[in-house]
């Protein structure tokens, strides 16, 4: 029998981006502060996972000003969205067995 | 909102396990070259997850002689399986939001 794991996307391999992700599906424009209180991580744990995940195309970076201030916010793209839901589906896939 | 990533195992942070885990789930005992072709695996990459696993006392490794030709099987202990229903459980939860 055949447990098709090469279905699974790579870019998701860590609970941290799979968090990411779930945000980013639940919520349209999410700044990186919330992000890391949502997720309950570190400024650095965060920026890494994310930066992966930019670089696959999967999540999009808008950097603006409020004011003087800095205000990063993240969103996913399309493509990042039809990926994780793919990735979620070989996932449901592979726990059924195959 | 928070989203409890930090509930998703690290030890299954990775398809190869996941895909192990599954089958042995599916399967009490499971040769090293049955596992590796049902997940379509090389040698070393199986070799270095499922070592992951057995470190973390989830897998139990039995070497066993059939004749004079060696015989590895596989079977995940009660404490693995345990794990990785908690981890799918936890995953649920995440995706559902929360």
């Amino acid at each position: 029998m055949k447990y098709a794991i090469h279905t699974l996307n790579k870019a998701f391999d860590h609970r941290v981006r799979l968090g990411v992700m779930a945000v980013l599906l639940a919520n349209e424009q999410v700044s990186f502060n919330d992000l890391k209180e949502s997720l309950d991580l570190t400024d650095g744990n965060l920026a890494s996972h994310v930066a992966a995940l930019e670089k696959a195309g999967y999540v999009l970076v808008n950097k603006q000003f409020i004011g003087k201030k800095p205000n990063t916010t993240y969103q996913a793209t399309a493509e990042g969205k039809a990926a994780f839901q793919e990735h979620l589906a070989a996932l449901e896939k592979l726990l059924r067995g195959g």
